[in-house]
């Protein structure tokens, strides 16, 4: 990046998650579709008027309906929102023609109440998949949750994205740069479902830089790379994977090319402690594990070789206990697909060097052992390739609670 | 194949697993690899002179001492070996240099006692790896196990190249033809390691009948190409898979063009039955699960959605729960890189229709769900895309007790 004497902003962290940057409001409520009395389903997150908007989707073929309708709106307007709707409970993903018209519908009453067309109103589920939504609950809810649309409301839309997460997440950044100071917020939800089921990241980050769509395309794709698509609990890709942005512009700070920089570094510091947060918070998950893989010669094959060890499930119980056991590290580096020369790779397990030129460090064992007793486990693989690129993936262990929250049966 | 009338041959089962077929003999011993006393490690397996011999190996970069010693003799014979010797308990792979020289070592005590070229033999090895073979204790046994190869000892072969596989595995079937009979032996095991480590697997088959290495080669291959090759218990790919196959001959019976059919045949029904048995085996499995893809454009493309499926944790962990979640299945197929369409396809459990046209048919779980609470569950995914090629991958469900075989500090 930059060196300390071009240095020209700076990023802090700020309360306040998805609403931290003017021009949000946000409500959310209860309106039935969890069993649970009370437990927040619904939120909606409003512009103050339709603004810059953009969005990535999962790349699973079966994708819900929500997915489907947003990517039309996002296309349709040219990247321009006022509000998006999200419910948890309900995936609303294999549900054919009459899940479409529910997310229309989603998407139509908060419109309708906010005054602005249904093609400027994203929308989001999350939950069991294969079942409808209950629209006798949820129209009334949205109709609600508009009229009550606030400021300092964001832990709650935090909230109200839950399944089985076991934790909310949102965080925020103020940027100041010497244009002035903008700020991005950010919620994000994760792999725990209700009932268990495919996992269905959602997440929203919004800012009151002003952003043409854009660009707010491209920083979101790209703060995204390192971030929400650097992380992996199970190697699962779901049916409704979103993730959002909305650039509200009331800070009345320009991003152009020349502070584009200031705006990515917002949105990097902002998404990778959601997705780590993510991952975190994953299914059984005890152990956040951070596998860097350098040395590659291509940011695919680094990539690559860095998934197929987070992805391992030998290398993910090893971790679960606290097995220094490189010998699982280095075979599925070798089963990757990428060609690299195993005796001029070495595998280090928290910064301990533990095999080198084909052969073991056996005697470093007990220390990387104790490093893994921790919560957050370093795994760092070179290559020996000769090339200079480096990535990083993150994921957690594999715990028999894993197993036990996917193999209960769904009734 | 070929309809009633035209069958030429009959495959009948019989007993006496890799030393059922005429022209070969075996022994297996304590050497002392295995801490626990007379725990079968060592076995010597060998035929009454240099034979037709073909070997398949792991495609992981990092390969252990024994594949990349066992492919250069291979290479020099041009198919050609006397013996093979398999040790349990120490994988000798991720060993350096001292690892090379002591599978050298390994083949050369074999040929010495045998009276054949070192390149003649052939050399396996499973359990631990980065760790040395302890050869004061190798050595001496594969000299006395040559001096005890006798014929009817396949079962203690099976016995002595398990590690914690949890049944020994072995098979043998009489392939009747018009031009007399022969027979197709043979034994493997799976992926329950010693010490929590990568799964080895070993295979060896044996027949009398009378085989050109490069027939044999071939019927190897391709016969494992929907047997070894179609099973997978975690996705991961060992430093040390190793499949042999020796034709000694002794029957009489020679194979050709012509009869090749019948050959496959016998090695299909042999490899199917390891195949799958190392799946019932495989490390906290309590049921096999066949995934077949069907109506695929290409064999690389159904192979490649049956893997995924068979790969896939949630899946996994859906069947070992009982729970008939199609939803999973379509996720996975989803994501596995081939493109179909998701509204044309459909979802199968044991024989019953959960997921059509877009939606799901939940009034039909509970037989699905009757089905898999046995031990063998068909899954059956039709991608309805027009073509007419399927696929077949055999995989295990994914259990706690998985996470602790593999969880559990090597020391």
């Amino acid at each position: 990046m930059a060196d300390a004497s071009t240095i020209r902003w700076t990023t802090n962290p700020v309360a306040g998650g998805v609403t931290a940057p003017k021009g949000f409001t946000s409500a959310a409520l209860h309106c039935g579709i969890k069993a649970k009395a009370g437990a927040l389903d619904l939120t909606v997150i409003a512009a103050n008027a339709p603004v810059p908007a953009a969005g990535l989707f999962t790349t699973n073929l079966a994708q819900a309906a929500p997915v489907l309708l947003s990517k039309q709106h996002l296309d349709k307007t040219g990247g321009l929102a006022r509000a998006v709707v999200i419910n948890s409970g309900c995936a609303n993903a294999c549900t054919g023609t009459q899940g479409l018209a529910d997310a229309v519908q989603m998407a139509a009453e908060a419109a309708s109440c906010l005054g602005c067309s249904v093609d400027q109103v994203l929308v989001a589920s999350t939950g069991v998949i294969g079942v409808n939504l209950t629209m006798a609950k949820v129209a009334p809810g949205i109709r609600t949750a508009v009229s009550q649309l606030a400021p300092g409301k964001g832990s709650e839309t935090a909230r109200a994205i839950m399944t089985t997460d076991p934790f909310p997440k949102e965080d925020a950044v103020r940027v100041e740069t010497a244009a002035g100071s903008f700020i991005v917020g950010g919620t994000a939800k994760g792999s725990g479902m209700i009932e268990p089921n495919m996992a269905t990241m959602i997440g929203l980050l919004t800012t009151d830089a002003q952003v043409p769509p854009a660009l707010l395309r491209r920083a979101l794709a790209e703060s995204a790379r390192d971030t929400f698509n650097a992380i992996t609990v199970d190697g699962e890709c779901s049916t409704n994977d979103t993730l959002f942005a909305l650039a509200s512009g009331a800070s009345g700070v320009i991003i152009d090319e020349e502070s584009y920089a200031a705006l990515l570094d917002g949105l990097l510091a902002v998404s990778r402690k959601l997705a780590v947060d993510i991952v975190r918070g994953g299914e059984g998950a005890t152990k956040v594990i951070r596998v860097t893989v350098q040395d590659a010669r291509t940011m695919d094959e680094a990539r690559q070789v860095a998934r197929t060890i987070a992805n391992s499930p030998l290398v993910k119980t090893a971790v679960h206990g606290a097995d220094p056991n490189w010998g699982r590290i280095v075979a599925a580096a070798g089963r990757s697909g990428v060609t690299f020369d195993v005796n001029r790779a070495s595998v280090l397990v928290g910064g301990v060097l533990l095999f080198e030129n084909g052969l073991p460090h056996d005697e470093s064992a007990p220390v990387a052992a104790e490093h893994m007793k921790g919560t957050d486990i370093d795994i760092t693989v070179h290559l020996g390739t000769g090339g200079a690129i480096d990535a990083t993936i993150w994921t957690c262990d594999l715990s028999a609670e894993y197993v036990r929250i996917n193999g209960e049966y769904r009734t």
